[in-house]
């Protein structure tokens, strides 16, 4: 591969300050991990089954069917290799979807079917349906959202009513609006699905529970008959995906298929309430935490594609007479990616503490601890909807870096940013996300005045009593400020923090003060409070990138995060003045100061820029972009890729002679 | 249709304080362009051959097809029906492309190739070409990048030689990175193209020249020997276009196919010099313009859809036990979409003021006058960057404002997004036009150092001597700053724009005082320039929407224009905070000021909200989407779009049998 090397990544790589390999690792998580990641990528990558044809080519039919394909070959040799660990499942599924993030129609087969049979089936249940599961004879999905009804699931208006006749469960969509809409594998691919929906019994309902559909015969495939099944049509991305809707027209299903260990309906229809269910709360946490890796991952390959052709990509004049420049040498262009670059490994690291907390945290439960469950769910809250907006805007400004190319498929952008950008919305709205984390923010906020002691991310809120002190407080503060030190950096954000968090609480307040209902004075504040979760979330990343400064060994590859570290923090702070002046945080002289700084540290992670995205370590398979490839060959290679297009078949196309000639004849 | 309304947009409709149609006047241009304009779109609208199937569910190749059906159609209809004005071209393809922005093939037919036809002939191939064009006899385009050179135009490697002994031109793609590449309409439409070439005649290189250059043969339509052409491949976005690649090997054409209007080629080879060429810059000035009228346009569609459909969408609890309210009373969806709406009106009143001016000044330029000519262009440049910057992102923020089915495609938004983001790059890439602007700026600036009285857009640099007065001067002025004046915002803008115009200005000169070069030193102060650009060009934009009140007659319709226009500079105010504060244009108690008052603003326009997405008045043939039909019927009509999909043309994808039914007889 190197002797057909473009010659100006070869330069780049030859004068980097690091070994790109140990970085890895520390993004890895270790030797070991790298290890087996690039085992398990290698057994897809030089397995000839999973060959396929760039899909971009592919009509939205075809892309589906090849994803069935893939889904099927990828169950076989999963089964076949015994991988079973959810971080090798997605080692193995990134290379072979060869997409950005890997979308596959039995993603929810895997993730929310099997994962709510393990935590709501009764020891019964469990033993029958998940060994079905597990042997894909019932391909499952998770219908919750309806065409009316998204995050708010009390307005859910499904019906399951129990038939003690029968001792069944009656399912009714009795609205347009309460037809299930959107759940991934719902359209075509899946035989059930796990349906919520309001439980009446004995003339009461009981709430929202969840209820195991079959949808369509096993065997043939025809929907069964009381079902309406369908794709809901082509989207802003995922193709590959079948998100279906559902609507059930007096549909019977065996009192059984109600998911039983919690509550559970009597054969004679009593209803028994379940005890508290806390629990679910775990799930949410879990699966937000993914999102913020999935955030770093997604970034982090826009970075890697918009940073490698802006090495091999030249133009214009820096000095006349010269030859053109690599772009990546202007400084807008090190200004639009550079912060990104620190960005992703800021989110990276973030969101391998939130699993790692997790995991801590569930291990808690077990032993009945459930303490800091709350904050977790706070934090996973805000940080998903933190990391996934800022993520959603890189990944274009990545493309856009990329001039006119960055808009061609073959470039790979379009797709990362259509695959990512639902992560804004599904999981939790972003916007709701953030109100979440306000929530606990006040509450919080609250305690702490009234003397109650925090622990915690939250615990600066211990030196704000509520009062007017915060501004004479921090009087002695900004010509402490250093800025070259994370530490000091990440002060000031909390600052800026208790300072936002203060506000909005204080504003609330003020609402409440003008007789307004509870509900009235919090939509009325609800500017102020998205302010003050995202600037706490903020303060959280900031502390977290500078946390892992002191776990990174090698000396070379401190040095270079510790300057991404703090191109994250100095960037942050000039694209937010006014709150760090506002408070009092920093003076005029020292934005001025931060402003200079970034420049610089530009200029001084420019030589690294190329190694940095090659120690994300993305194979060109799992990459997907001509003008991210490692070997930097962009152009002959484009000019490949577009003689496949499918309107190239022809010289001529069929449309001339149908239309233009007609036309010309006329005129 | 008002029988069938949406009960929530009836209701909203039946409670507005102004006149709708009194504003879509304003808009307009007068009653009488309303008129035309809804004249025109009634003769496609009411015209059953521009009938069409939702381009959502066709292939590209279909898709590219049904635009070449319906660009022969709309040739010929706008022969029969005399239809030659631009804008009311514009009108007509808006309506009959069913396209937010509309793309066909034959655009760069209409546009760059009649033009430079129209600019660079001489008289006698005006003669002939001009009447060849017009009656589409030749189909033409516009190549000029190439793969590997874009806005930097002495990059262009492709070369004209002129051999005297046949008199013709030999043109070449000597490299890959030579090929010309992304104009639209080149791959498979064009039969002629004007191609950008360096010219070589007696041993020398005289630079770029345009050459118009067959590549299909005539009648066939097959390439011609020696010309690759082809469509480069599937875009995000565009499928409806051809862009295309174009190879040149040993190609020869007549001398007379130069366009000789300025410079010429002698039969002999001698090269005759143009004169001055200046003029070629009010095209670029035109372009410009328009898409600052594009990204208004995009950007109401946007908060169309995103409005009405909030209206509509009901969700979560604003008070126990009621009704979901609403969306649109949220005020974080206030605050998100309605600043958006204010910008879409701005830009609306900032296209309208560039076309105008761009008329006048063209009058002037037809005297021999061309002082204002700089200053315009500077100005066309920078205000198709800034507009084209924050309507992209307003597009996508109106998108995900919509929850999930923002995702859809038939919520229209993905198609605005994808139709519009282009704008960023081509026509010159938005970075490197605020750079433009900042060296008008900066000579600007130096002008006024020396003494020069400046006029126009930038006449408030006279007040800045370059010296460090401007603190000082301004200190008594944040007292004056009066919250509910418009002009008085002005004023605000215009001190940022001067301080951040002197900032760019003195850190230029420090590099310099470095002993940098000249282009280093520019190169280190860019990110300062383009902040600089970017208040420049907000400042224009906040004083030509506050001139534009003063000419609205209607009181009800000026009353709620000015709060939009309030709106708008408030909240660039509390998203720019830094620079108010650090400039000591406005205190920490005014910035809390502006942050409360842009809360009662969104309160304010709340009920005029639909009004005033209405007042736009896109027919639904225009608008496109489901979420943001006039008549709000949204949840019935996204389930029968969804049953078009193709992959609901069975109820069983062959998939089924060929894959999945295989894997389950193997686990």
């Amino acid at each position: 591969m190197a002797a057909s090397m473009n010659p100006d990544l070869r330069k780049e790589r030859s004068a980097v300050s690091f070994n790109t390999e140990l970085l890895t690792n520390v993004l890895d998580g270790g030797v070991e991990r790298t290890r087996r990641r690039k085992e398990i990528e290698a057994l897809v990558i030089n397995d000839p089954d999973f060959a396929h044809e760039d899909v971009n080519f592919l009509s939205r039919s075809q892309r589906y069917e090849e994803a069935i394909k893939k889904s099927a070959l990828m169950v076989m040799k999963l089964r076949e290799y015994g991988i079973a660990d959810p971080d090798e499942i997605y080692w193995f599924k990134s290379v072979c979807t060869g997409m950005p993030k890997p979308v596959l129609p039995v993603d929810l087969h895997y993730s929310m079917f099997t994962n709510t049979l393990q935590n709501l089936c009764s020891e019964t249940q469990r033993e029958k349906w998940l060994s079905l599961a597990s042997r894909f004879q019932i391909i499952g999905t998770y219908a919750q959202t309806e065409l009316g009804h998204g995050t708010h699931l009390r307005g859910l208006e499904t019906t399951a009513t129990y038939d003690p006749a029968t001792q069944e469960f009656i399912l009714n969509s009795p609205t347009v609006t309460s037809i299930k809409w959107w759940p991934g594998g719902l359209g075509k691919t899946s035989n059930h699905a796990i349906v919520l929906a309001q439980l009446y019994t004995q003339g009461k309902c009981h709430g929202l529970h969840a209820f195991i559909v079959p949808i369509r015969q096993l065997g043939t495939h025809e929907p069964l008959p009381g079902i309406t099944v369908g794709d809901i049509g082509p989207k802003f991305g995922y193709d590959e995906m079948d998100n279906g809707y559902l609507k059930m027209d007096n549909f019977r299903i065996p009192r059984e298929n109600m998911l039983m260990k919690h509550a559970k309906v009597e054969p004679d229809g009593t209803y028994v309430k379940p005890l508290n269910a806390k629990l679910t709360y775990g799930t949410m946490v879990f699966i937000r935490s993914i999102i913020v890796g999935d955030a770093a991952r997604s970034l982090a390959r826009a970075c890697t594609i918009a940073i490698r052709y802006s090495a091999v990509r030249h133009q214009s004049e820096l000095k006349p007479g010269e030859p053109e420049p690599q772009i990546l040498d202007y400084q807008t262009q090190q200004y639009k990616l550079f912060p990104l670059l620190a960005t992703a490994y800021a989110f990276h690291f973030v969101g391998a503490y939130m699993k790692d907390t997790y995991r801590r945290i569930t291990g808690n439960i077990s032993e009945g601890d459930l303490s800091e469950l709350p904050e977790l769910h706070a934090l996973s809250a805000g940080l998903k909807a933190f990391s996934s907006w800022v993520a959603n805007a890189g990944i274009e400004d990545c493309r856009m870096a990329c001039g006119g190319h960055g808009y061609s498929r073959c470039s790979g952008l379009p797709d990362i940013y259509v695959n990512f950008t639902p992560s804004c919305t599904y999981e939790g709205e972003n916007t709701v996300m953030m109100l979440q984390t306000a929530r606990f923010l006040i509450k919080s906020y609250t305690q702490a005045s009234s003397g109650q002691l925090l622990s915690g991310m939250v615990s600066y809120l211990n030196d704000l009593p509520g009062q007017h002190i915060l501004p004479h407080q921090v009087a002695g503060r900004p010509t402490a400020l250093h800025i070259n030190n994370p530490s000091s950096l990440v002060e000031a954000y909390k600052l800026r923090a208790s300072r936002l968090v203060e506000f909005a609480a204080k504003n609330l307040q003020a609402e409440l003060n003008r007789r307004r209902s509870k509900e009235d004075a919090w939509n009325r504040t609800s500017i102020d409070l998205v302010r003050a979760s995202e600037a706490h979330c903020h303060y959280v990343v900031v502390k977290l990138f500078t946390a892992k400064l002191s776990e990174i060994g090698d000396p070379a590859v401190r040095a270079v995060m510790n300057n991404l570290c703090l191109l994250y923090a100095l960037h942050g702070i000039s694209k937010n003045t006014g709150d760090f002046l506002q408070g009092g945080i920093l003076t005029d002289a020292q934005i001025t100061q931060v402003n200079q700084r970034v420049k610089e540290l530009l200029a001084l992670i420019r030589p690294n820029a190329i190694a940095l995205v090659d120690s994300f370590d993305f194979h060109d398979s799992v990459l997907g972009s001509v003008l991210g490839r490692y070997d930097g060959n962009v152009y002959e290679n484009m000019f490949e890729w577009s003689k496949k297009s499918p309107l190239n078949k022809t010289q001529v196309h069929p449309s001339f002679h149908k239309h233009l000639k007609p036309m010309q004849a006329k005129l």
